[in-house]
């Protein structure tokens, strides 16, 4: 550093999509962690973490995005060559965990885990290149009662945090839709391309409308501008039912269900999916679950490794899109069955269930609805202690023990700045108080004293219009003088005055 | 996948270096950084978080290990061909946050942080390549006030912990041994190799004793093969200096600093070092850490970035290493003042000083002194809800429902095994009781029962010989019959007595 004015200054700056986190943000994200967890913990699931990096083919390449494969991960080479890669979920390295410790771990396997993730995407508002989740999975369990557990698991979070009546649980079943694709004769490996055309037909059904959907399914449909856009061919039969597949979704669970049925009637996997469907709704109702746990056909998830039953919470409250706009808020979480994930290093299907929820999205939510839970989270600053006379900082250091050793979060000024501004600095740091001791306190006739200044009454004060009684009242409380006998129990005096 | 027996198996294992942890150490871990967590707020310092990957460039290059540029970070390219990196500690990074946000913040700013770092070097015994750091800093303070306070803030941690009369803060500064050199006439860009020699001769005092380091400061020392290794020349006042300065540390801390009094001598930045260690000792002493903070000219520190005072929290108690013999537990963290770290942002010096807690090193020192912090943070499993007849699941599921809604955590059984090993599964989980219903409890005459299993005593009991007052009492206790109605009440009885 000797020739410092050489060097170029470095720009100090972070890369796109990632972003630094203040007290506020930590601690209302702690709080409300800490009534996932509870959740977790209360219906039975045990803590675990794996670390940020795995090897890449342990992770495997279950993001969306395939036609691009190695974009979404971040990865880099190891000295031995290998290629290693941030992990971009937290399924993916549980399905690794479990299959590496497959015999010491009791089964069924119950776990949770909050963890950053990694996805090496273009960001936007609201998302960002590393973001954090906050998974529960119930490994080694084949019954669907365990897929039924994960939704009304999801739906008492969702309850903890206040957001009674403002979320569903939305549950659709992969083998369903496979079902309906079966039953019109597109199951199978060779009909990939078609299935494919019949999925985004069926994509378009929220700015097209049946119709719309209707005419792709078929021979096609022209738009506005005149363009033709040509069909899936299907014949009339498979048409209608692939629409009541997509307009099934009823008033109640079980109305639902009933017009799944001919949607899937003669397809095998699409009838076992539908029966799964109807034992979710049935075990959630009976836990209570019955306008909570809500059948969807809606429902995708885009990640590739689910086998069965997919879950997504939704938050139905509205808040404004940039336009400004009223939207629901929307998926807050999401999950599903992966029976395949563990077989990838075993070779035998080990079923797994599992819900993730993202928690800056969720946080996002409470900030919307005004939480408590975020309210609540919010700490006050330290008690400030002034350095008003530099040759008695070892008085002052006294007086910060002395509230330190009384369990009072406080701090003795030790930047170079006078008077005013160290009690600026005490505003900025949402002080509930300044302790100030001159040479009048220090040498005060019946013995040592301290200013005792209730920062948050003060901030009032310079709102209020200066009537004198109201004024001089308030502003008495505001700082006092006390014995230095007193400092404790004056200042608990101020931090009580301010909590109620 | 359905061509699953073509594709090989991946082998489920971590890159080397990296580990998973389960819920006891991730139990631990969380009690004792609260601990932590609550020393730093106590002090006013409050949360901050960046995220974990940096522009290369912003972190620099402040690793020990200047010879490999590209090793000891893990680093890859982004879309824009800029380089990125894995933080490697957590102070760079702040530096960083600092110089990004200088306007908007505080002054001093105080802030602290918990973070995993990653290290992209040799794994060994207790090193990994992904560690956790738990970090505080106080920028733009130019006093070592601020020094003195970390100092104080670290045994502060170390007392809470429980770690009493079995630590040390030891300080020292740099500025003392840059002074030795000065005054040996070693100043400057030019005498940078000579100077290593003598470092080089310093490190060895351990192994050499003061004799040997004496001979390597000046012609030079053959050892017993009888090979020579060529010292650095220095005459006689100059050798006497840097051993002055070696062997300084005494009983107490005024009695080091006047032996480090004739080592600085006439060295204008020796001398202000002293100063500085002079001044830290008495401010520590005012604030009762006069055998918990010592001065102690053999702390150096490895990270280059360091411009002042140093700091090492060492534990003093004794541990066998690997060969059983007993050494000191040693370094759990340390720290020091870093002027010119946010500099390399602003062109300006900015004041900093911090300190950072190897979290998992603490961890293993806490478990090395069987710390109540690290028993007391172990959770009991969940309360299991035996899954006896398959179709009365629903029946089941109101227990477990009705455990929960109580807030006991408690779990229904979901996978396919029998009775016993549901029981073996509950063992495995720690679980304090599970709850067994068959037809003759459902069908009790007087209304449904419930059988309660006290899985604890039941362990304690296979242990004890059967003598039989004794054995048939605890088993009663050990498995008693309860109407359903007061299932609740009778688990809560089964926990009171497992805590007690």
């Amino acid at each position: 550093m000797s020739d410092e004015k050489a060097i170029p200054l470095v720009r100090p700056a972070l890369p796109r999509g990632l972003i630094d986190r203040g007290p506020a943000d930590i601690a209302a994200a702690e709080a409300m962690m800490a009534k996932i967890r509870a959740v977790y913990e209360l219906y039975g699931f045990e803590a675990v973490e794996t670390p940020f990096i795995e090897y890449t083919e342990a992770l495997g390449k279950f993001l969306p995005d395939l036609d691009r494969p190695n974009e979404g991960v971040f990865s880099f080479k190891d000295d031995d060559e290998q290629w290693l890669s941030l992990r971009y979920d937290l399924t993916a390295p549980l399905a690794r965990y479990v299959a590496e410790h497959y015999e010491k771990l009791p089964k069924p396997y119950r776990s949770y885990r909050a963890g950053w993730v990694f996805r090496n995407e273009k960001p936007g508002p609201g998302r960002f290149r590393q973001f954090m989740q906050f998974d529960a999975d119930t490994v080694g369990a084949a019954s669907v009662a365990a897929d039924a557990e994960i939704c009304m698991m999801a739906a008492d979070c969702m309850e903890a945090l206040g957001l009674n009546g403002r979320y569903v649980i939305k549950v659709n079943n992969r083998k369903v839709l496979d079902g309906v694709m079966e039953a019109i004769g597109l199951g199978g490996d060779d009909n990939a391309g078609r299935r494919l055309i019949v999925l985004r037909a069926i994509d378009k059904l929220d700015r097209l409308g049946p119709e719309g959907v209707r005419a792709l399914l078929g021979d096609g449909r022209k738009d506005e501008s005149g363009d033709f856009t040509k069909g899936a061919g299907l014949d009339l039969a498979s048409i209608n039912r692939v629409l009541a597949y997509t307009g099934a979704r009823a008033a109640d669970n079980g109305a639902t269900l009933a017009a799944l049925t001919p949607a899937v009637s003669g397809s095998p996997i699409g009838e076992a999916g539908l029966a799964e469907l109807s034992e979710i709704a049935a075990l959630t109702a009976a836990a209570g679950g019955e306008d909570r746990v809500i059948v969807d056909p809606s429902v995708v998830r885009g990640l590739e490794y689910y086998t069965g039953p997919v879950f997504e919470a939704e938050l139905t409250f509205e808040v404004k899109d940039e336009a400004g706009r009223p939207v629901r808020f929307g998926s807050v979480g999401g999950g599903g069955r992966y029976d395949g994930l563990v077989a990838r290093f075993r070779g035998e299907a080990v079923p797994a269930t599992g819900f993730s929820i993202g928690v800056s999205r969720l946080l996002s939510a409470l900030r919307a609805i005004d939480s408590p839970i975020v309210a609540a989270a919010k700490k006050a600053g330290p008690v400030i202690v002034v350095a008003l006379d530099r040759d008695h900082m070892a008085d002052y250091q006294r007086l910060v023990s002395e509230l330190r050793g009384a369990g009072i979060a406080s701090e003795l000024y030790l930047g170079s700045s006078g008077l005013n501004a160290q009690l600026k600095y005490a505003d900025r740091r949402g002080s509930p108080c300044a302790i100030i001791q001159g040479s009048n306190e220090r040498e005060a006739a019946g013995g040592r004293q301290v200013v005792i200044r209730d920062l948050i009454l003060g901030a009032e004060l310079a709102k209020i219009s200066k009537d004198r009684a109201d004024y001089l009242e308030m502003r008495q409380r505001a700082q006092a003088l006390a014995p230095e006998a007193e400092l404790v129990a004056r200042v608990r005096e101020v931090l009580g005055r301010q909590r109620a």
